[in-house]
């Protein structure tokens, strides 16, 4: 058997990163264990309902005990208060990673707290919905999505090669990236259109003269798109924020400023100005969809996907 | 037979829009002729491939001759143009009708020069994909879609009972508003959406350290659902823009003026305040849910839409 296969796989966090690598591990066979551990009771309960792995503990130090692989998909703020309970209860030898959206950060959270003997790889895999927790994961999530491992010099090249493995088991395409540089390519591709999302959304919503029913009513015409990711969780997008500050920060000056530029091409009728922009942003939707990364049906597809019809 | 029916509908201007008429037209047998009019040959010549209509000219005031229903579905900023080449040869008692986004500008163009003894009634039918051009057009494009009518005072009851019979017809769920209200609203719930897109994808596609293929390849991140809006038709949002100015420039700073707070935010670590916004955005997206204006398929159902699979 040349897959990847690990004796005990302990997943800290069940949310929809979590018990979606839960399935697929099940499906695919890539351990003979699975530990579940979550701090809420409820969620635990119901992963357990859900049948998401071999045993189930409230305490993650209890979880880590003899797993091969640890998985911490937690909320990025969270990543070393996890970190300091389990240091002392991991396996010699076991690979320690995490799924978190800010790399900076988790390393400095986690990386002081574990010891020299494990192997740790931070990762992050860029799948997702706009929904959250153990019901909403599945496995074929991360399918052709790619998983970013950011490993600290000096990792153990086959502890890499075995945690890459494992995620192109799980169906994902797999990079490795500095971690500083991590950070500033999911501040704009990611980090600053959460914002964007959320902040457009809010601003509809404040509206005086223009009610929230008329905004939902006529939502169809463009605004819609922008409340999927502003429906994403608000514990792990607060987390986010406050933990890649400084290359969202940056990212917030240049659209600012962009929009700012854009504006007084509204405001000064310059037509040819506008044009140009509307024009040059074309192209980037169909590179993206030449890069098997998003689908060509037109509105994503919705109308098959089961838009109310006659 | 109770449906509305038209000897002859002519319409003028044969993309997305135009060319989604068409076939729903003839699919509900809503009239016995088709006149299909557009300035560019090649335009015409392709939507005579598809079959479009039963006759098609490049001069638009040929086109509505004998026409009872004129749809006119042009850039807002060609709509004056087009008004003034048609307005001698329309039938009496006809009606006249356009799709364009801004309200306010279109009745200032066409109702100088239309003629007394034709129903003007300005529509707005929200639908759309980010495609574009009449092989982009489709049957059920109207389904469940709003079509807003702005009729001016004194506009004949019966009139505008017709246009409304039409289409509803065409699958289209109807309302009237004030032009005004009108171009208020749809500046907030398509018109900010829309530049916003653009403007982040253009922020994305000017940096210097993260390269355009990063951009490409981690879209799937959050970044991939700003481009479709930002795959629109260049020229119809430029004109968008050129005739909607003031509303537009309203939402621009209210827009901005929150993203400051936002930025303010991030910049200080205030958590609670990121939390609270992040958290009532998420009820919007469930009202457009509930109101049957969105799927609830996680990811827009992109999945089933044809996402790559193993």
């Amino acid at each position: 058997m040349s897959k990847v296969h690990f004796d005990t796989i302990a997943l800290i966090g069940i949310g929809l990163i979590g018990s979606s690598l839960a399935r697929v591990i099940k499906r695919e066979g890539l351990a003979d264990k699975i530990v579940i551990s979550t701090r809420s009771e409820a969620t635990l309960a119901r992963a357990k309902e859900l049948g998401l792995g071999d045993r189930y503990t409230l305490d993650s130090a209890e979880a880590v005990k003899n797993a091969d692989l640890v998985i911490v998909s937690v909320p990025v703020g969270s990543s070393g208060e996890i970190a300091r309970q389990i240091a002392a209860s991991l396996k010699p030898g076991a690979i320690v990673t995490d799924v978190g959206s800010t790399k900076g950060s988790v390393i400095a959270q986690m990386q002081p707290e574990l010891p020299a003997n494990v192997h740790f790889i931070p990762g992050h895999p860029l799948a997702g919905t706009e929904y959250s927790g153990p019901d909403a994961g599945f496995a074929d999530l991360f399918i052709n999505r790619w998983c970013i491992l950011t490993p600290l010099d000096g990792t153990d090249p086959d502890a890499i090669a075995k945690l890459t493995g494992f995620w192109e088991a799980c169906g994902s395409r797999l990079d490795t990236m500095d971690p500083l540089h991590h950070d500033r390519v999911l501040a704009i591709v990611s980090h600053l259109p959460h914002l964007i999302a959320y902040n457009i959304v809010g601003t509809a919503s404040d509206l005086e003269e223009v009610t929230n029913s008329e905004v939902i009513k006529y939502s169809a015409s463009g605004f819609r798109d922008f409340t999927r990711l502003a429906a994403s969780d608000p514990t792990m997008w607060r987390d986010v924020c406050l933990h890649n500050k400084d290359a969202i920060l940056e990212m917030l000056s240049r659209f600012s400023e962009d929009l700012a530029s854009l504006q007084r091409s509204v405001r000064w009728g310059d037509g040819d100005a506008l044009f140009d922009l509307f024009t040059r942003t074309r192209a980037v939707r169909r590179g993206i969809i030449d890069a098997g990364q998003e689908v060509d049906a037109p509105d994503f597809g919705r109308q098959k996907a089961g838009q109310p019809s006659k």
